[in-house]
């Protein structure tokens, strides 16, 4: 068995890898870690995991660490970039499903994150681990930086567009209005969290700015190989009263080609082989209790006007979003079936 | 007091005028009809009523109707117009919540309503109800046909743009991405409205054409003095697990001037002397919640990138997007102080 | 206009106490105190209330509050036992919205809260604010203990059967099975609040002792006469994912006299001259969205079995049971109609 | 592979079942039948399945069903009982998660169900399918009655009590108030069911009187041997906002010898082998979510008061309550691994 370490292990995406991980038939957790809660049965954070494992927190250590083969980081932005040499060093491998590896433009990370990057040598040999996207690379990487949630809808949902041979829209015209469950945000005792605040609520937030708008645009931008004409999409966030679930709707300018295109066409063969990614029938509407607690990703498309193309793309935040692509990235690196522990269907309703 | 007439009053917007009304200091409500219910007392129906009101349903009988001085109509449309020249004949007037007093353009009447219409005369002669931009017509009309709630909070979250002087934006670059909470679709025992299919779930709806497209496209015709240029921007409507509440982000491209213009002060000097209009301070996120049961809208502007505006528009979907802007309606046409019956504060949390 | 200082207002019951005495038509809202946030608008914590008020909190300042004709305490439990002396000293009322002046039992108020009371003296003239049950002393009272919100439910749920001449009831039979809406346990940045903890998901808690548990015990001894029978009463309350609403599910074993009673009756004649308390007929259910939002306490009674009675008992646990409460009692103080500002109809839908 | 066919396809317990046995090792769904369906794909009514199979609804047709290994019911009451005699005569085994084959009293199934049943002596024979508590008989039997959800979660909760040597409880004290997730009711486009009149709300419904008082009755009557004493016990269901979860609070008074026992340590070994019921530590609060999608029940114990014992039993109503205690059944009946395709965890957050 492989045996798998995680750093991070009181949020939503850590309770989440370990639902997934437990269930895995290739791998064995070894090693769960908390800065505040060492010592403490898992199960008794989430009961959930009562009766499905002995585990415990530990303290983080490094020396423990370097005997797993791999090492996921379901921490706070800031932690994987500090402990990756030493890892990969140790031949463990790195997922961080933080920011650490996500984006190349050091510039970016330091504005949005606030971090000097610890590590920059290995940033530029890690891989960007959206599975369906970069798969080759992820197979041989030592080092992958998951993709952020948002990104994850924007990317599968435009990469057929830019990765045909024609230019088949306005790149510049972009619009990303996306919308998020609460469980997006983490699991942390703030104010702005609590029921109260957000149930029978909605709102728009980070509009002025967001985390995910640079590593949307750096995505693209290797989706595409056009440098410079991202920069200014919009990219606006909200925050929708459920749990879980995350649903992009994206509007886009066509050029005459791409207005000329069968996009569904285009679409369904580029997703052809592609267990992961759903797309839908012409007039779907892809809803997010569809891919509740699977490791899906599901697209339909729409010309509602002449030359104007809508696309929404819908998935599990923490899941396709999170910790279910960190496994499909996991699999990837280790051989084992990508679909390894990741069969489970959406519970709907 | 002025005498009220309600046809329809087992519907959300229903109960929602009756909880105003019966609170109204210039108004006395005398019938309330319903197809099904005639007979039972309202209370039953809606135990929030209990010890407010001894009405009871009784089938339409254009006779008592004809003794009101107003009668609201919260019908399905092509209710209101069968009635509305027998209730004007006899100096009552009428107020159609419903879309039969919605459009000028009988074409895109029969088009998105599937009903030829009953009195295309009244319905020159009628006024488009949205209180803010029509208020001097509102005060003399006999027949208004109150607006639709995407279409409110589109065209008050745009109109400061197209009554100033100069061309501020590109107008066919219009997106609207709106949200509403459920109780939008009404009160019907349908099975895309059961709780098990709309908890924790979001989706979009009616991307491929919805009836508010062509509201909203006349309404900011008559704003701007525009034609043709509107026909084709975006609308897509999304529902959003809440009961009550409605957000429309709405994204434009400027034009120079408009890059150049101070919006927020704009907005500000367009809506000083409104009550039920706020516009925010720059960077505020304005949430459904903070309307809860009020009649008011409130606006936020941004300008994320260069040359790209962000309008977001909210209301409680059932008041100022519903019964309240009809009583809004109500005391203009009646010479009431225009709050009457509206003071409540919004309901947080 | 009566003057009134809040102290403590940037909670749930203060900011429910500014919704209902910003429209109270014989007081004005002086003070508003918060240790965190002076010189801050209150409208900018609240977005509900923009356009309503130009309050901005303050420091407690003692001296000010003694401008004040009434000061509400809004706090956590032990903050106005401290200031109440030097209050009424100043011909201050005080209405106290937490626990200091709802025990008469020290030794119970050392247990459960955790502190020695401050001013016995003050507590011993203090009134207990259930408004219907002890209407004349709340009239001359200088300070008001009102009742905690689960407790409100269950008194006016039995007090027709212990306030009768004959033993109805098996008093120490009784159970009181509760659930409240989330907003019952404050506005507080802590875990156990977040909305993805609390959304779709239902509990007990505090099954093994509530804070509740010795105010009620206390209360039905006064109100029945009966001292020692209500010790060991069983009290388990619940989360409801919902933000207001309460609702008690109160099983009594009935004596013969009792099982002989027409007890529907009774609770109809014990209440016929409450505004605030209705006894629904026979075979009803009262949902808490019937007093969303308004100061109305809704009962039915069942008796499924021989010789049980289950009373359900519904409010919102922000008025009724807190800030609504408070309202009626300061009316009541001050000779106001006992309605003032508090005729808004709940919110259904 | 075990051929199955499932009756009855468009209900939530017919696509929770599609969810368990799609992944079951040892089955293979063969027919899946609809009235109203017929000829669509299943995974156009459930998007969840989208990409999961290719079934598609058919109607019902017993020679089809007679070829299956074991057809379920996930029907209305009534429809088993009319083809098992059938069914069984070709060899195929019953599974009905309706009542025709819960209760053996055949006056109260007709008082209850307003049914005459079709087949007496094929229910005499059937077995009540509470899989812990009747594993042997199930094991062999033909034809199986699913248990009510309700009556899960009472007789897990109270089986150890009844199965022990000693007289614990006085059974006629017993009170069960229970609380269901809104899924529990089915999928039916009834006004009641609609979201806007269930969210953020919370009632008690049944209270005269519910399907599940009788089976509660007949099922501890089968559990403990005792006759007559539980036919006044106290049944009250409440309606929860949130889709799936069930959770019963069962009041019990003690006896003396129930009192001096060590009940947490009776349950403890009761349930020592079962993997699908969880005794919790004392003091512990099961919460609905922590078997949210989890074929799991979850028991804590209290007791708060001298001599009364507090049981609180948690399951997902579509899982243990439904379609997984179904999967776990047949299981038995083919003597599959009794967990097969249970193996899932609960989806926390």
């Amino acid at each position: 068995m492989t045996t798998v370490g995680i750093v991070g292990g009181t949020g939503y995406t850590g309770v989440e890898l370990l639902r997934l991980l437990l269930r895995h038939p290739n791998v064995q957790v070894k090693v769960l870690t908390s800065r505040t809660e060492a010592g403490k049965p898992v199960a008794d954070m989430f009961p959930s995991l009562r009766g499905q494992t002995d585990l415990a927190y530990s303290d983080l250590d490094i020396e423990v660490l370097k005997q797993c083969d791999v090492v996921f980081f379901a921490t706070p932005h800031g932690v994987a970039m500090k402990h990756a040499a030493e890892l990969i060093a140790a031949d463990t491998k790195v997922i961080d499903l933080a920011a650490d590896f996500r984006l190349q433009d050091l510039e970016q990370f330091e504005k949005w994150y606030g971090l000097e990057h610890a590590c920059p040598d290995i940033l530029k040999d890690s891989v960007y681990g959206l599975s369906e996207l970069n798969r080759e690379k992820i197979k041989t990487a030592k080092v992958v930086g998951n993709p952020g949630c948002y990104p994850t809808t924007v990317q599968l949902g435009l990469a057929p567009l830019f990765r045909a041979n024609d230019t088949l829209v306005k790149p510049e015209s972009i619009i990303i209005d996306a919308k998020s469950g609460v469980s997006g945000a983490g699991r942390k005792a703030s104010m702005g969290m609590i029921y109260s605040e957000n149930a029978d609520n909605f709102k728009a937030y980070g509009v002025a700015g967001h985390r995910h708008h640079p590593e949307i645009v750096e995505a693209l931008e290797n989706i595409s190989g056009l440098k410079g004409v991202f920069d200014h999409i919009l990219f606006v966030p909200h925050l929708v009263p459920m749990i879980r679930g995350m649903l992009s709707t994206i509007y886009l300018d066509l050029t005459d080609a791409g207005d000329n295109t069968d996009l569904q066409k285009l679409y369904e063969e580029f997703y052809a082989n592609e267990q992961f990614v759903d797309v839908m029938p012409a007039n779907s509407s892809p809803e997010t209790r569809s891919v509740r607690g699977a490791n899906q990703l599901r697209i339909a498309l729409y010309k509602p006007q002449p030359k104007k193309l809508v696309v929404l793309s819908v998935q599990d935040n923490l899941v396709k979003g999170a910790a279910g692509q960190a496994v499909q990235n996991m699999n990837l690196m280790f051989g084992f079936a990508e679909n390894a522990g990741l069969q489970g269907i959406g519970l709907l309703p």
